[in-house]
């Protein structure tokens, strides 16, 4: 036996007391001015309106409740607040009340890879990094921070995760589904190499698909209603899934790994096995895809929570062992966006066996030490 | 008991003799010298080159073995011929060889929905319903047709239908899945009127996805390889599907009934249990869909054998009770395209109470008696 550090042990020991770790918690931004001095000074102006920076938006908007069930502060007109902006309001009632010991922050920003101005796009991700870091991330143990990049200029996509990448309270790279070209295209790969370089996890989250420079939302043209293209979007996921395989990203970045926010599960089964049999006739064409697809999907990619698809028991139970869970999903508490219902009741559904692997253990497997090192490093302060 | 007509002994005596009932097969067009007779006179010049009339293509062609192990003729110069050009050669060398009974015809031309001129593509599928019923179809009990149409325009595809919608040697209406517009959108409901009006199912075949004027074949944007193409295909079904029944195509026409080619079914458990908890949450936005997605799913929409996904045994029977594919699986032939293997390969791995379901009686229940009716009316000749 190798003696552990001090350090080691405080962090096992921590990792042994967590109760539930979320990967997917949304701050509101609510004042553009206190993001503008973070921006790069060329760029500062551009975030100053109250609406902040010019962004291009689809015309999607959820029908219901604003936020369901979520907890809201309320504001100084006696109106409800917005439940996300204020970090100690987030931590005492939601991180608190729900039993969370650790969130990863997410933004709300997922249209930002299609925004047709790169460097505004590029600013907004520098900007966005920094304040949450300052914010967010430093003031509390409890939030880690999400690297934001914007992919249509890999170019400052690269610069901006070589300059935080090794940042201890960024434990994630961030980039919109929502994309020009399918991810798998070979302009994304000094993209991943940067991931890896670093030892980060390629996070997508979606939410801007249609907007900007996006094309439309399905591969048939544009939805016509939020309902129809918030469901229709695990699309994305499973166009983006085989383009990175196909085009062999994982051969060239065999370390790199991939967490697909709220596309539920239940599609998976289909990709992993249409291509796996396609793959026999069909790999001529792509000789460097050496292994069946679905060994390609069960290694490298994980999936969330919320929303987990509406299932009866029983599929559920079936399509959480061909996605083998135990390893791959991951608890999101997207807090505050509950309109689909309270995610926790969402983890009641799933198997027993399954739930703490979901809520602690697969996130401490997927983003090791740098989950449970302090947010400042050593002799920062 | 009603006393039953002699025709009526007849098709239940026919129908309990079938074998099997294939509702994919593809005729090659080999010359369209000799398609161009059957084109409106106006038309029939763009027909006459030996490549046909001008059509958009995608880039994407599969690699391997041609036709896979599909049994071809010998042509006049020794090499393998055209497997499905001779309706005399695919009774013999296919349906008699391999116990089908019964065929319906599909065409190749998928991509017909996205060809920029639409009175070309208005031209074509005429021309193709004439030639299919005078060269295939009267001349044998065998084969019916399918009524092809060209989306685009949605004038000349009903006056198509209410063309030859009657005629008993046609079976369904057939279109491409590729299509410039989510399939739901109400430009195309006049189109769903004459498929009810006829009592003709609505069959969508894929293959012209990113072709002429399709948007990209992914919600991303271009895949690169046919490979990475063929396997996203499906998305295209899942963004029609919710279309429709989010645009309440099926609350309009009740009776309608869709019949998805060649997209696997691996998914749709997916988009129902996907769609149905959106549905708790976000059908104020579209009051008119009041019943749960999956509901209309398994109630309209029908899904063919080739390609299955090629699903480890016990996941295949579990998605095959998700789906009903006791009364939502069709045999898929997809004769002469058997580079991904041989279909009844695929057959021989359902569960085995499902196979008669699947190769004959769902056909029946859903094409109903019109499958089995004489090819030429009583009094025609």
């Amino acid at each position: 036996m190798v003696a552990t550090t001090s350090a080691q042990d405080t962090a096992v020991a921590r990792a042994a007391r967590l109760r539930a770790i979320d990967v997917d918690l949304h701050p509101q931004i609510t004042d553009w001015g206190k993001i503008a001095p973070y921006a790069p000074a060329g760029q500062r102006h551009r975030m100053t309106r109250s609406s902040g920076p010019p962004m291009a938006k689809h015309g999607f908007k959820q029908v219901g409740v604003p936020f369901g069930t979520a907890p809201r502060p309320t504001s100084a007109d006696g109106k409800p607040g917005p439940p996300a902006a204020d970090p100690r309001w987030v931590q005492e009632h939601y991180l608190d009340a729900r039993g969370v010991d650790l969130a990863i922050l997410t933004t709300d920003l997922t249209s930002l890879g299609v925004q047709p101005n790169i460097d505004v796009a590029a600013a907004v991700a520098s900007a966005i990094n920094d304040w949450t870091l300052a914010e967010w991330v430093r003031p509390s143990e409890r939030f880690k921070g999400s690297l934001l990049v914007a992919q249509q200029d890999t170019a400052s996509a690269v610069a901006e995760i070589d300059r935080l990448g090794d940042d201890p309270g960024l434990v994630q790279v961030l980039m919109s589904s929502a994309s020009e070209s399918p991810l798998g295209r070979r302009q994304y790969h000094p993209i991943y190499a940067a991931c890896v370089r670093h030892g980060l996890p390629l996070a997508l989250h979606s939410g801007g698909e249609g907007a900007g420079m996006s094309p439309p939302a399905t591969a048939v043209g544009h939805p016509s209603t939020h309902f129809e293209w918030y469901g229709s979007l695990p699309q994305i996921y499973m166009a983006h899934i085989m383009s990175m395989i196909t085009e062999g990203v994982f051969e060239k970045f065999p370390t790199l790994k991939v967490v697909l926010y709220e596309g539920g599960i239940g599609w998976l089964p289909h990709i992993m096995w249409r291509f796996d049999k396609n793959w026999k006739a069909q790999r001529a064409e792509t000789p460097w895809v050496k292994e069946p697809p679905s060994a390609y999907i069960l290694r490298h990619f994980s999936s969330t929570t919320d929303p987990l698809e509406a299932l009866p028991g029983p599929a559920l139970a079936a399509l959480c062992a061909m996605i083998e869970a135990e390893r791959t999903l991951l608890f999101a508490g997207n807090f505050p966006h509950w309109e689909l219902g309270d995610p926790f009741a969402m983890l009641d559904e799933l198997p027993s066996a399954l739930r703490r692997r979901v809520t602690v253990e697969n996130a401490l497997a997927l983003y090791g030490e740098r989950l449970l090192r302090p947010n400042v490093a050593a002799g920062a302060h």
